[in-house]
């Protein structure tokens, strides 16, 4: 079984072939620029990785693994207006770069040509393979519609948060294990499990990116941290402290999300307050819920433990990360 | 065969059937708002008619028909974001009555449901499907982003028009003809002529609405006239006036395009501009000439010309149009 290394590799050198080349310019720059943005690639690398797993030649899952990163880099140039991000990866998001309605049609454009991607697998898992990728698109924007929601809504709960980021996050991680399950030969109930495995770790990924975000060490996070709080995202920090903080305490952090006070001063109390109540320990405990229910849903392919280790060292990558 | 009004009042009663009323409701009321809105429908109804044509059940690409509107109802939505226009069907445009990212969403959401429905195909000929489907969806795409580009370009031809237009609104005609003869069971040969024959028709239809943006008996029309002309929209019109015009009056038609005049009096100058040089009548011969390499085209399908007739009766309905 290959590594995350190697497949990232392998995808990158692959992706790179891809010229997205067309005219009109105004239109595919966005898109090139996109893509040569980087990042993780841990979604295609999972599709390579699960076709793998059931005996397939990666290969043979190439396109979808480009079409998964398609789509994802669609979302992010759309997310990135609604966001009004003005940085993506340390450079200019689309929208800033070029202008809203770049952005929007060349978002679009991804999109299709993601389909384009997906269009080229062999016609008796086509169905299928479509049918989850719609689900998922669907659903990754049902989730970003909740996200925008939130911010204006003030009575929510944890669950309502998980069920969010499930949906903006955590599914395309199962999504993308698996259609690359499908392809490498794995019947319906295995493929599932594979797409249960994937979404609690995207689910525990995603925590983490809360937890680092206010609790991460800034010269390995790479980042700034305290994000989150300055901008009032009510992420699983924050609902979790709201559940479980005595009214005072509760009173005072509604009243740091809802008045602009300084930013370093309202960083440093709101997270002073998350230690106090030892948000950062239940989050890593949530965290390891999650990646406990994947493995018991990898437990369930009738595969041998050396075969799947690929696949839990990019799980732990995901979530033991510091970065 | 069933004519239009059959296969219009068949469409319209099974799109009603489709509730998109999932939730978050922010993000399917506007794609419910805007499938109300109604509209022609033709896209739809050429797959329906192309379908039975060739000896299919109409019921059979019902899917795909839904497919197509749901995509140009996408389009219509993104297009009304970068366009800034205010009104769509005499109501508000989802990006005013919502707002700038409602639109988007929705608009994203809704090319992933119109995805979910070409997945409603025979497998057989699901791959040939989705891939008419995804070159059409780019090449609307690319169509969109030369219209925007043109607002912004001086230096343009009729031919490059011609393209623009193509690809902006032919297409999808030609691909809706074009699916649902696939599915009827028509050959690959004659599926491509009846493409041929809608991208024609399409061709004709979008010169036809230039003409009546400038031409047009408003009481008949429906709507303002003149207002291509106010916006300096580059149509065939004035990009036909300026390759056969003097060098005074093109200058004159610059001028006005280049400089804030009364909306009235502009448009009543350049109306007058295109009269002297005869460019209704011109528009009126390159209608007839595409509307003839349709016909061409439609020719060559082997089946007797009766069948043919509820197709004519719509390309005739599209472009010998008054409103």
């Amino acid at each position: 079984m290959k590594g995350y290394e190697e497949l990232y590799a392998y995808f990158e050198t692959n992706l790179k072939q891809q010229a997205f080349d067309n005219e009109p310019s105004e239109l595919y720059a966005p898109i090139q620029y996109t893509l040569a943005l980087g990042g993780k690639r841990i979604r295609p690398v999972l599709t390579l990785m699960a076709c793998e797993l059931f005996g397939g030649q990666i290969e043979k899952a190439l396109p979808q693994a480009i079409a998964i990163e398609l789509f994802h880099n669609f979302t992010l140039i759309h997310d990135d207006i609604m966001d009004d991000a003005p940085l993506r990866r340390g450079k200019k998001t689309v929208f800033k770069k070029w202008n809203n309605n770049i952005a929007v049609l060349s978002g679009d454009t991804l999109f299709a040509l993601a389909y384009q991607y997906v269009q080229k697998t062999e016609v008796n898992i086509l169905p299928i393979t479509l049918s989850v990728f719609n689900k998922t698109a669907i659903e990754v924007c049902e989730g970003q519609q909740f996200d925008l929601n939130f911010e204006t809504e003030n009575d929510l709960s944890v669950d309502q948060y998980t069920e969010m980021i499930r949906l903006k996050t955590a599914v395309l991680f199962g999504a993308s294990l698996k259609i690359g399950a499908l392809i490498g030969g794995a019947n319906n109930e295995d493929a599932e499990s594979l797409y249960n495995f994937g979404q609690n770790i995207g689910l525990g990924f995603q925590l983490k990116d809360d937890l680092l975000d206010t609790f991460g060490d800034e010269k390995i996070f790479g980042k700034k941290t305290g994000v989150d709080i300055i901008l009032n995202k009510k992420t699983f920090l924050y609902l979790k402290a709201l559940e479980i903080a005595d009214d005072e305490t509760r009173n005072k952090l509604v009243d740091f999300y809802n008045n602009d006070s300084k930013q370093e001063e309202k960083f440093r109390e709101v997270k002073a307050i998350f230690s106090r109540l030892k948000i950062d320990q239940l989050a890593l405990e949530k965290i390891d819920e999650y990646c406990k229910m994947g493995k018991e849903s990898l437990a369930k392919i009738n595969l041998n433990t050396e075969k799947k280790e690929s696949l839990l060292a990019v799980a732990h990558r995901m979530i033991d990360r510091e970065k």
